[in-house]
């Protein structure tokens, strides 16, 4: 099965392209206001690289959040009509299970952090012990202080902090936890989509996947334009 | 510190720029015979998309194998040409010891497998509980019923095989091992070259960086022409 899997909420989007089970191609790069001139040439750049067209594509995948408002839409609106013009099947992920699946097998508890802005984070806790990270704790958006004191709270082993919001509150984290915190290694704070891709496989063989009118964003928080409109009315 | 890292052992070429100790932008891509014609041009495309250029960066590295011959040859001179045209150090980094960071942290020895041709592979064992993982077992060359011998003597956990040996030698894995082999999700059969910039940095900061005459390729067995050359003596 051949599948185009995108992850565009934060500031890296990543791209993958997996051909007959094994990834062809993989591209991970800062966005930086620069997403919708970069997405679709990116992924032309990567399908020639794999030797294969966007019409050999059996399943298209996309996080759906949490994240970048923009961020998730863009990438989501992507495949949705990529899909929608193939007649081809689409499948969402979630952008926290993606940071978590950075530490296959992992001895510890993985807690994936978003930055969410306004002091807050996104965050979810896995057990990572299956190829498909199990959450302990579902996807929430809330202050990183009171994130730290439930963890602090219900958790005895350390725990595994990694993304930008782990780069973000690291101090506030160590501070808090001490010993019980060990931050992920720099190149396992960011998401890379081939990740993506095997989500979408267990999810596709699970026989969830969805049309491109069901693949919807998922932003855990009302966004900056709702919360102006209830604020004025 | 800013970092170019590459990985061009397998058939899967990688490069990573690294910006302030944090992933700017990744590709990894089949080689397919083009890496010569494919390698400078996406160093190119990468540099411009973390928005630096090459005299920007501080550090060069590449994978000094094992894997194939003309691929390593091809990482190492443009390292060497880079860093010299610069006037910067460079790093040589494992390539199995890449391959096994895609397991921060796991609860299991990882085995590192490449495949070799020639019935053997290029295999290293390593602890990855630490950020950089420590080597069990030195890289080596070997058929890989000897290597199973080996660690069904030696080890009783359960070992991760990860790399393409690990796909292209799976059924013999699963039959002389059964459950004590854990075979790695397909994402993480695949090296990333950011993985090399956090070796790199380890290695710069242990004081241990090369000249770029110092950086050479290591090849754990005669070439084939040298081979050729000794049966033709």
């Amino acid at each position: 099965m051949n599948i185009l899997a995108i992850d565009t909420s934060t500031s890296l989007a990543s791209i993958a392209i997996v051909v007959d089970g094994r990834t062809a191609a993989e591209a991970t790069f800062s966005t930086d206001r620069t997403l919708s001139a970069r997405l679709i040439p990116e992924i032309e750049h990567l399908l020639a690289f794999a030797g294969v067209t966007i019409a050999d594509m059996d399943l298209f995948a996309a996080s759906i959040g949490p994240g970048s408002f923009t961020g998730v839409r863009g990438g989501v609106a992507t495949v949705q009509g990529l899909a929608l013009a193939g007649g081809k099947a689409c499948v969402g992920f979630s952008s926290l299970t993606l940071l978590a699946m950075n530490f296959p097998l992992a001895a510890h508890p993985v807690c994936a952090l978003l930055d969410a802005r306004k002091s807050e984070v996104y965050a979810a806790l896995f057990d990572c012990s299956t190829a498909v990270p199990t959450p302990v704790m579902a996807d929430c958006v809330l202050p990183p202080e009171n994130l730290l004191d439930r963890l602090r709270e219900t958790t005895v082993n350390p725990v595994v902090f990694c993304g930008d919001g782990a780069v973000r509150y690291h101090d506030l984290i160590a501070e808090r936890l001490g010993a019980q915190a060990v931050f992920a290694p720099f190149p396992h704070n960011i998401a890379r989509a081939t990740n993506g891709a095997l989500l979408a496989l267990h999810t596709f063989r699970n026989g969830e996947e969805l049309t491109p009118a069901q693949l919807l964003p998922v932003y855990l928080r009302a966004s900056e334009a709702e919360i102006n409109r209830i604020a004025s009315m």
